[in-house]
């Protein structure tokens, strides 16, 4: 398979298919909307699984495991809920297989068929809250702060690589509270991880908000969000945290004895990323070439590669020289390796480490050895330096720390320059059709509007940002009073 | 609920539910089967998940992860693995549910049936030969050397939790080899990382050997395994790695190009362990106390409890003390919490923590400190011992080491006491009758031999040794020929 990509410019949907697929991050599977995560891709995953982990546990969390079936009659239990939920799922119907006496391998046995269907998960609130009945009668069991890693399924009839699949993995957490306030806050507190999380390990800008009614996830009483801005200027929701209210204690007789000894229903919360940011991870960043990745998620960090001549004293200096170069950079935690397969030449492992964004690749060439220099080549901005070999480490150490702040502040920037304030419906589609990027415009609050807009322009209001200012202003479709702008724009 | 236990004596099966539902680790669920994780439990888990993924990768190994779902068609495309796998097992058959037009809930939609079913994985060899065929084309491609961290689904009709739930986490090697020879040696390897795990991490001592033909994995040639024993006698397989020749490579037509240019299928392992391990843990080493876990593996290592008299100064000197030891022991990566909560009482902690299996607790009472003498309890053996202030650090760092190998040295003891050697038919039903334990007798190597001692008997042989001293003998059951001993027990 050739790994040239097609070019945003060409056709920036099939540029990100190239690299997900070219870059060793996902495959295709044979199950309709299912995806192989790849090592690339898996490890990527694990690093910023692993640091969201140490966040989640740093704010008091603990990780359960719930099951992957849901009974039927359970998505029933909350009226909203079911409505958003309960539609495009996988069914189990059969506990088991049996020959088949046409002799066509195994068909499903007639007899095996369950009594109640069990849902695979799409998202776990339901059983989750019927246990947490058992777990919680008094304020003593308060608050209970847990979360899950796992797989979930929802069926989706248009799929794409990591931003739309069937199964994909995600963390959920799931919070019980005493009072209304400390569910709020919790609220508030994991997006505040999720940003900080998006913007200092993913270098990725994000605006936080508030969705609109239309937009809440079914069953919550408040869906807060980061909203971040991919090349082609489209929204990607990048993760979001529900204020549940007392909807799932209420579906599900979540009861406890406060303080008083009064009975009261319990509080909640739920929030979660997924797999979809490794897709967010690739249109924000990624280029031409292929994968831009950030340095603190890179599985790999730093490549060292040598180019050889013919002489043996030469190549063992070589080998010596990146043999001290990663038992430097190993014990600052650094991610390095030495590729010096002689089954491939230099230029191929340049393009196929480009491709798969490792930030720094250091280059051991004999002629510059000679002359104590090494070439070190920073893949964001692809610029390359000839370095003096006593302060390589050094460079090298803070080399990841540039790349990591101008990723930031590249996409910082490209989100700036492609935010628009406008006034008019007229502005607006023309905004969209010629410039893409976000929208701040005026909205009349209505849910009607809203539907209307999106009708007649595809694009959605993403969220309303926290700490708005507060604005006097028109809708920019009815001319009814508003007053405050919101975020619109396209959206994956 | 009273945290009182049922004793091992009273009823062996009973303590050991006691066990894990009272101390937190895994609790029943509403799906017929399945469990829920707890937060303790959990944390035990991703311990063991984190130690051996650490090993997995420090053999070579990457991490994927592929689909949960398996079209019907793959399980029946290797012969032996239909026959294993394809019978208890959840089938998914619709995509979509619908509002009841009778008003009750929602219903399947008849109209999303799927036009193949799908099944939740048991095992993932199906689905990752299928996929492995687009990734191998050349010896270049070989070793692939692959490890997937998953959920499983088995429709088991008698469960136990760990032991054996409709779902279960797992993880699951699957590798690629372009030898045979090659393929054997990784199979040894990893059963080799499997064994070294159990003993230094579990404390729990195992057998290597080779299963009978009757007890292979579905699809295999050789299944290589590890065996426990349970403090009732019982067996415990606690891991298996199996050589799976090319049937996978053939069933899937997974060839490669060799150095010499010419095809030739594929050669493959697999091999697994899962959250059975956890009742492993707690069967082997588990008291009429509560949980004893291995200090490597424990979630928290060490408590510290505080008993305060009423004087403020020697309250502020207790809390002092405690600060210091966990700043100390901390830098030494050890997992401390200090119990100060003045909600429970000293008596109710020290319940709590046994319990729980904390390995370590340490006592800061005021009358002790004014003496600066400090109360040490390890959990294993129950013992208290009065140590001086200033070695409190140190004696901690090694009582830790020495709980881990003396938990090891009891379950060998335990094992070798109960390892019986027997020659007839006889004394096999009366050992296993009135000792229970593994009993090492001859078999005359067939199926027919193996079935009708398991029907007589139930006990199974556990596995061949390896490296077994080679010995004539007679068959204790035929009295036909033999001429190695073989392993027998009553097994989970
Ligand atoms: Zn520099
Ligand atoms: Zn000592």
């Amino acid at each position: 398979m050739s790994k040239t990509l097609t070019t945003r410019q060409e056709d920036y949907s099939q540029w990100y298919n190239d690299i997900v697929l070219k870059g060793g991050l996902a495959d295709y599977s044979p199950v309709k909307g299912c995806m192989v995560i790849k090592p690339h891709g898996y490890a990527l995953w694990e690093h910023m699984r692993d640091e969201l982990d140490r966040q989640f546990k740093a704010t008091g969390h603990q990780n359960a495991y719930f099951p992957l079936f849901i009974p039927k009659s359970f998505l029933s239990k909350e009226a909203a809920h079911v409505e958003g939920f309960a539609k495009e799922c996988a069914v189990v119907t059969h506990y088991r297989l049996k020959n088949d006496p046409n002799g066509g391998g195994v068909i499903v046995d007639p007899d095996a068929k369950l009594e109640e269907e069990l849902i695979v998960r799409p998202t776990s609130e339901t059983i989750i809250w019927n246990t947490y009945k058992d777990w919680i009668q008094s304020y003593r069991d308060l608050p209970l702060l847990i979360n899950q890693w796992a797989n979930v399924v929802r069926w989706e009839m248009r799929t794409r690589l990591f931003l739309r699949t069937t199964e994909f993995l995600w963390q959920e957490g799931h919070t019980a509270h005493a009072t209304k306030q400390e569910a709020i806050d919790e609220t508030t507190k994991m997006l505040d991880v999720y940003a900080a999380f998006a913007e200092d390990y993913m270098a990725l800008p994000v605006i936080k908000g508030v969705k609109t009614a239309n937009e809440r996830f079914a069953g919550a009483e408040d869906t807060y969000c980061i909203e971040a801005m991919m090349q082609d200027g489209k929204a990607l929701q990048a993760g979001t945290s529900h204020f549940l209210g007392q909807n799932f204690a209420k579906a599900f007789d979540v009861q406890f004895r406060d303080k008083e000894n009064k009975q009261d229903y319990v509080w909640a919360t739920s929030w979660g990323v997924s797999t979809r940011l490794i897709g967010a991870l690739v249109m924000a960043h990624s280029d031409d070439e292929g994968l831009v990745l950030p340095p603190k998620l890179a599985p790999l960090q730093v490549v060292i590669v040598p180019i050889y001549n013919k002489d043996a004293a030469t190549t063992a200096k070589i080998d010596g020289i990146a043999a001290d170069l990663m038992a430097t950079l190993r014990k600052q935690n650094v991610r390095v390796k030495y590729d010096n397969d002689d089954n491939t030449r230099p230029g191929w492992k340049f393009a196929e480490y480009e491709l798969k964004g490792v930030p720094v690749r250091i280059v051991l060439g004999a002629r510059d050895i000679e002359n104590n220099l090494v070439e070190v080549a920073r893949r964001d901005t692809k610029e390359k330096t000839s370095i003096q070999l006593d302060t390589l480490a050094d460079h090298t150490m803070h080399l990841l720390t540039d790349i990591q702040s101008n990723m930031f502040n590249k996409a910082l920037k490209f989100r700036e320059d492609n935010m628009h304030t406008v006034d008019t419906w007229e502005e607006f589609i023309k905004t969209l059709d010629e410039k893409s990027g976000f929208i701040s415009a005026h909205w009349d609050g209505t849910s009607e509007t809203e539907d209307k807009i999106k009708e007649l322009s595809k694009a959605t209001i993403r969220c309303i940002p926290l700490n708005n200012a507060l604005e006097e202003g028109k809708c920019i479709l009815t001319g009814n009073p508003s007053t405050q702008r919101v975020i619109f724009a396209r959206a994956y």
